[in-house]
């Protein structure tokens, strides 16, 4: 570190001869040319790799550097150590062979947009500051809202009657959205029962079925709502794991006979856990007794509602204050792309707004332009727009719902492979691009509290294998295995050797079993 | 949008043809090699380009289709409506003429690195759902804490005596790094006052000086502090608008007297408006007597403090809580990239911290690994951590430290420029690269109330020519210029030529306002 502390230049053989241009033509082509290359071997060689790497905590300090070098070096040792260190210690999410969680889709077009943005690297938190980067965003969020068919109450668009309430914003991910909802919804309770500042905040209760993603709960943490307020109902086999409309409206007038003040129910289209899909019309009809906020969280499934044939599970949306989705996940856009609508923008932009002197301008005062700064967490903002703009513009409405059909497909074959061994189940219906199973307990040789240790060993098998990795997750207390169909790479062979390492793994497992009962 | 409830596919000419793959790996090579000639022109052409465009607000909407297409489109098309439509109206931050905000500088290691981690799009919620991520997040924040001599404390590596409960995470705005250190501070303040839940929350104070960044107040509300309770301390020009010890010990005194909480204070180093500097030390011996947290935000002059000749502004850092800064400003990690450090990571995790089933595994249950997600809002993240190592490592310490340095001697040129002239003045001492100046107001032709309409001509005039694009502030009720040198293409050339364009329109201006009284 000392040598830090003078001017370390003069120790750095070659750096010394002409001064540091970092955007110098010549490094910028190399630099990405190399990187380009390095992609499509990447993706070349990633279905042969171990998909979760065998390392141990701390491997990478050990292969690199512990400190910042102090001299300059030539961009093939960086790469060199990216693919020899780097590399092995990474899980593959772009391999064919994960399963594990909702896949992070992703496509040249995307790539494509994201590189062209960092290029860019324009900070659009006013219209002015890039109004090429605003307007890019609003256009892509209208386009998907109209892939989604929501109404248009939900859009950015200026129609003949002028311009709507409505509007979106393109975030990082589904828990801003949440976030920045939850505050939205925590102001407007607080100005409905008269509350001096927050003094209210503690009567203010939120809603969402336990099936609800774990970050939900944490951004009503976040938001300040009182742990004590934030009601996880409880869901049911026999009802699919969905949010029961019947048990959300006794959970909230209970809270509103105890003069408590239902804020905000969260309903997800597509549980992460299980797939399971709330219904949106019947949730919506019981908060607006309350007039509660009611949020749709379909990060994953979103994307499905491309497709008309899907396009059911978000019925009811023209009722609901506001949905989130996550081209991220399913809709082949690189992270991070989390898409934010709401049905009342000055809800949001009343509670997020902020103008400091150095941003004002006068194309914000004339209230003309959306300033997305007012409609997230923070100020600044990467140029998301134009690479979800650029996934639709080049493969088109048809080609991005081919892709979830596709994907839907797979997973359906695999549901009748699963079906078809009687050693499995099949634990919750599927809807989507998820199939929920299990090593099926049975009255002989597995009772059900062996279940879950067959289970579990059956995962841990399969991950160590580096041929496959799948997750697990506890639904109605069954440890289930998740298999998520869908990653960028995928094509039915992979889902189907996936299917048989499975069965193999699962018939050593069994013949060990038998082979100790037997010594 | 009719056709988009049957299969649209059969319509689309060219599509039917083969299945989707949406990472096929001559579509991979030929869009990013596409891309990566789209920005080599363009950093070549944007020196040229309007800095400020021209367009109104609707342009694109005008240029673009307003639905989006049914069928697949060659990947030129989409290129040919990004240069015609989308580049035209962008504000060019990469533009060797912005002077307006900071700079999101770039270089060419971190586009490659931000390349490659979208193209891998691994999502490091976990240790185990992407080891390399999270081991080379960890290991970029610890390099550059040595850069910025951080105290071990703030580290994550494990000594000789153990792992630190220090800890560092990287996120995407300032304003997160504020927000998550206020709630931990909110939670920890609830539980020394014994709150039951969030009832004490009406009870909690903080403070930062009136310079602070207007993100910060809005972390606030975020957070669910009472807006009655948020105390913004007033600076003077005497003190160069820096937050005094004395007044915020009187504020938080005055405070804890009405039987309130002094829960966190936000000292800036390096403010937005006028890159004032707090001074840290005495704010964290003022805080530590009432047990506040003191967070650091060094957003943008953090990245000058790997100097030493500038190090001694966060002088007192080791006894803060936290510290946040980022290198999308100033390090030349293109966007986005804001590190925070904190000194007791537990407090992080404790108020973040989600572990839903399918999340769970046998390393994070060891507890001898950083799962990242429970330092930051969400759960999902992008692996950042990447284009940060590969900055430092292809550049070195002496190459970042020049950088700053070359922007630091050319913003001292300007200032000795504007000192020269005195129809100008500097309005407050330059720290970093950052020049506020204005024309001054005199006794004789221009009175003090008429300088600021006569700087904001002066400011509306240069932008309107493109070949500038500076912005404002108001400090000390003064309406003054920002310069801020340091946009990655730009050149000492550059600022003379701004320079002399500013003094050319100024002596416009003045011509006309003689001629106006003579006639």
């Amino acid at each position: 570190m000392s040598s830090l502390d003078t001017n370390p230049a003069t120790f750095c053989t070659g750096d010394a001869d002409s001064s540091f241009q970092p955007l110098n033509a010549d490094d910028v082509r190399s630099y990405l040319h190399t990187s380009v290359d390095f992609i499509c071997d990447y993706y070349k060689s990633v279905e042969s790799l171990p998909v979760l790497p065998s390392v141990e905590p701390g491997y990478l300090r050990r292969l690199l550097q512990p400190a910042p070098p102090t001299c300059s070096a030539p961009f093939n040792v960086t790469m060199k150590e990216l693919r020899e260190a780097v590399v092995p210690g990474m899980t593959h999410w772009a391999s064919p062979n994960f399963f594990a969680f909702f896949p992070s889709t992703n496509s040249a077009a995307g790539i494509a947009g994201e590189l062209i943005a960092s290029a860019i690297n324009s900070v659009g938190f006013t219209w002015q500051a890039s109004p090429a980067a605003t307007e890019m965003e609003v256009l892509a969020l209208d386009w998907l809202a109209q892939l989604l068919r929501l109404p248009p109450s939900f859009m950015n668009r200026t129609g003949a009657a002028g311009r709507g309430t409505g509007g979106g914003v393109i975030l990082g991910t589904t828990s801003e959205a949440m976030l920045v909802t939850l505050v939205a919804a925590r102001d407007a309770a607080l100005r409905r029962i008269g509350s001096d500042g927050m003094a209210g905040i503690t009567r203010l209760t939120v809603y969402a079925a336990d099936q609800t993603h774990s970050t939900f709960f944490k951004a009503c943490r976040l938001a300040g709502f009182d742990p004590a307020n934030v009601r996880s109902i409880p869901t049911r086999e026999e009802k699919d794991f969905a949010l029961e409309p019947e048990r959300l409206l006794e959970a909230m007038e209970a809270d509103a006979a105890a003069g408590l003040v239902p804020a905000y129910v969260c309903c997800t289209v597509g549980t992460t856990s299980s797939n399971a899909v709330d219904p949106v019309g019947a949730v919506a009809d019981v908060a607006a007794g309350f007039k509660a906020w009611v949020h749709i969280d379909a990060a994953y499934a979103g994307s499905a509602c491309i497709c008309p044939e899907f396009r059911h599970h978000i019925d009811g949306v023209e009722r609901v204050d506001s949905i989130s989705m996550s081209p991220h996940k399913w809709l082949m856009t690189c992270l991070d792309c989390t898409c934010l609508w709401v049905r009342d923008s000055l809800r949001l932009t009343g509670s997020l707004e902020t103008t400091p002197e150095y941003l004002k301008n006068d194309v914000s005062d004339s209230g003309i332009v959306t300033d997305l700064k007012d409609m997230q967490v923070g100020t600044g903002r990467r140029f998301r727009g134009l690479k979800l703009w650029m996934v639709m513009r080049t493969y088109g409405a048809a080609k991005l719902q081919e892709h979830i059909r596709s994907d839907v497909a797979m997973a359906k074959m695999l549901e009748g492979l699963v079906r078809a061994d009687d050693r499995f189940e099949v634990v919750v219906p599927r809807n989507f691009a998820l199939v929920c199973f299990r090593i099926k307990p049975h009255g002989g040789a597995m009772a059900e509290d062996e279940a879950e240790e067959a289970n579990r060993e059956l995962m841990e098998r399969l991950n160590k294998t580096g041929k496959a990795y799948l997750a697990h997750t506890v639904i109605g207390r069954k440890f289930v295995l998740r298999f998520a169909v869908g990653s960028s790479t995928q094509e039915e062979r992979h889902v189907r050797s996936a299917w048989e390492l499975i069965q193999k793994t699962t018939t050593e497992m069994m013949m060990e079993a038998t082979e100790k009962l037997i010594m």
